[in-house]
């Protein structure tokens, strides 16, 4: 795809952006690197754009020029989403970081796309309502859709395939439409919501997002269990989900992880896979969840059955997890988390984890494995020295026998981080002429590739 | 768009199919007419598909000979869905009726599109799980995939857009591809599962779904709710949801309704509109939560809170509801229901359904309300005497400021019922530019628009 000039956009553009449209270095930098291990890649400028109009501006002068336009959020991207594979415009949405509208009623709220999670729940602070994915990083609300994000508690609430219930898009045109309603379903058409939400980008620019808010519980417990084995936790997981117990959030750390906490944050948990429960309900409720689940775990293995109801102490119970990362980074000061995200059908992820992990065990490399066990979902986070060719190398291998064991389980190479650079080799394998059909989409909705090019859509068929 | 001749088609598949496939007049009058008010329109030929390579020689022949394809299920679709506008041929997947896989761990099903739901139910009986999404007649699960089906306990279970998880479709092409995966959730790529999810047969046929199972519950209660105002009935439907008690079923009837039911089924139900609710859960959670909402009914004018919890009882209390539609035609003998079907944001309900309630007691004709309110969808069903063009134009009339209305409340003409042919005029003036997307989609995967033409993407623009 021949591409044009990007100072040719730069030039129409100046006059309405001023100081809003910048070809700094540090600017760029910043534009040109996520949270992935992969090589920072600059765009050769970037627009903030403060407006629906700002975008459609940007993205109708690279439309005319056939310049390239990256959407970028606030950069917390776990794949290389955002870099800038064949420059062109980076297309900062941060400031668009309005909630246009909460409606109490209808459990909805309408926000920009530069809305973080975070900034979305204080505003929500006194409805009686949150904005429940949680992902982790404070990432935007537009970027949490782009690449159909989830967390610690999708187990309840879902993701945001589930969670986004109309849109605002600027499409590769230039021209804006809007999908979806606040209806709460609807069988009108073509899902186009769906099609936008986990697009990465490539179909066009999210400019207003309507998300499902979730009432605040009225009583929240937590728990801890050690388990004498990975499979007694994964097997107290799926027991829990056939109880009709509705789990809000079922976490998992491995022993290596466990310890690491230990020596982090100066605790003395059993050095053990590791379950930590979140129970969302009314107060009989979650005490009666709480007894349910204890009584699945004991039958699996589980040791002390430890929870909690007040936050303080709910927060000293979860402090492994909430410090896990961290906990992981200081085994190993400087390196970075190269981090896998394969979801496989729960009955499989126990035979996957334990594959991994003896990987793992037989490589040089230091790791750590946990899992958003509830949705089939896991991450081991391999710790690489930026830069170290052999280690990175080493980690890609170990990392590719997790994806192709998750696909041969008939599961997926990614649960939540979407597919960015790290994952285009694998897309052909899980989706077969799948990716032909979503070429064609591409190709009718972006036929000049200039949305976030590299990325789906356009080198799919690459593996 | 220029289409070639049935008749070269049946010649092609005639030595494959045999018997299976037919010219007779009867079996096409069948595959001709709906659970609509539309006229009948008889498919040219009917071809009875027993695999995937079935549908697939269907599918290639008539794209060479660029014929029409209509897939059937069981004919229950409301709006006019499978009837054969073009002539062309209606393929019958009702003979693909094989549960394939039931994975008890992972909480899904493989299914072939023929497959009712209640034969599903059927199949589940002994596992501890079901398949609860039910719009009333036993359709197909492949005609609910394709309609985006829902029903009475999609506020706690979803409709087919949450519990159809992967898909093994026949592209236009003739093409077989699969579509997702078991893993409960994954961000590689477009979502291509939704997109053939309520795409009313027009991008492919689906001759595989997965969908999702979920536990049968420990224990089921019911209760019956009079008000003194359809204004506290939905009030106390939002309070419920609010109060995050996750209700199973939240179901409207107006008074009309509920006076039919009496005469109907011989019973003295308040005259009044009326709460039919659903609680699932543990023995202790479904008694809390019936306590939660018959506090919430108090304070809206609910009257006497009637609550069931043995299978003979709440069968008994939910009877006006189950036998509504028959009550309903019984209230004028020989008469068919036009039904219209907006779903709006829940805090447009009230106003949505008083406006309804007026203009149809301002006609001649009769009808009764009933909702799916914890959705925000409802139905009118007027009454019309088959082949009665002023009783059909008045219906037409009165639906349509339904649709209207429901479209400036922020919300959609269908929540269930899909577009068929009835809705086609109102596509544009709700999803604006977005039926030119949805064109370039059916454009890009169906150049010749041999897949079910005249519905969804072909003549989307006409409104």
């Amino acid at each position: 795809m021949g591409y044009g000039k990007t100072s040719a956009v730069v030039e129409r553009l100046k006059p309405h952006f001023g100081d809003r449209l910048t070809i700094a270095e540090a600017v760029r930098r910043h534009h040109g690197e996520d949270l992935s291990y992969l090589p920072t890649m600059l765009p050769e400028a970037v627009a903030f754009a403060e407006s629906t109009e700002d975008v459609q501006r940007v993205v109708r002068a690279c439309a005319e020029e056939r310049v390239p336009v990256i959407p970028f959020g606030v950069g917390s991207s776990m794949e290389g989403q955002i870099l800038a594979t064949l420059g062109g415009i980076s297309l900062d949405l941060s400031r668009m970081n309005r909630v246009i509208a909460v409606h109490d009623s209808d459990f909805d709220a309408v926000v920009q796309p530069g809305v973080t999670r975070k900034a979305l729940n204080e505003h929500l602070r006194h409805s009686g309502l949150s904005f429940p994915v949680d992902p982790g990083a404070d990432a935007s609300i537009g970027g949490m859709a782009s690449t159909r994000a989830s967390g610690t508690n999708a187990v309840r609430y879902g993701t945001m395939r589930e969670n986004v219930l109309a849109l605002e898009v600027v499409l590769p045109s230039g021209e804006i439409i809007r999908t979806g309603s606040r209806a709460r379903k609807s069988s009108t058409g073509y899902d186009l919501t769906k099609l936008f939400v986990g697009a990465e980008g490539t179909l066009g620019v999210l400019t207003e997002i309507t998300v499902r808010l979730h009432p605040v519980p009225a009583a929240i417990s937590s728990a801890v269990c050690p388990f004498d084995t990975m499979q007694g936790a994964v097997d107290t997981c799926i027991a829990t989900i056939q109880s009709g117990v509705l789990i809000a959030r079922i976490e998992f750390l491995d022993d290596i992880a466990i310890e690491a906490s230990n020596n982090y944050s100066k605790m003395s948990l059993d050095v053990a896979p590791t379950l930590f429960l979140e129970f969302h309900g009314t107060e009989a409720g979650i005490r009666e969840q709480a007894e349910t689940v204890e009584a699945i775990a004991r039958e699996n293995g589980g040791r002390t059955f430890q929870w909690a109801v007040k936050q303080e102490d709910r927060d000293r119970l979860w402090r492994a997890r909430h410090d896990s990362n961290p906990a992981t980074r200081a085994m190993r000061p400087g390196a970075a988390m190269f981090v896998t995200d394969a979801c496989v059908p729960i009955s499989a992820l126990a035979e996957n984890i334990l594959a991994a992990r003896q990987d793992a065990d037989a490589s040089f490399l230091k790791f750590k494995i946990n899992g958003h066990v509830g949705d089939g979902n896991f991450h081991v986070s391999y710790l690489v020295m930026p830069g170290a060719e052999n280690e990175i190398a080493e980690a890609k291998r170990l990392a590719e026998r997790v994806v192709l064991r998750a696909l041969d389980s008939g599961g997926t190479a990614s649960g939540e981080h979407g597919v960015g650079l790290g994952k285009l080799k694998y897309l052909r394998r899980e989706h077969g002429g799948g990716i032909d059909v979503m070429q064609s989409l591409k190709a009718a909705l972006d036929p000049h590739q200039i949305m976030n090019p590299g990325k789906l859509g356009m080198v799919a068929a690459a593996g």
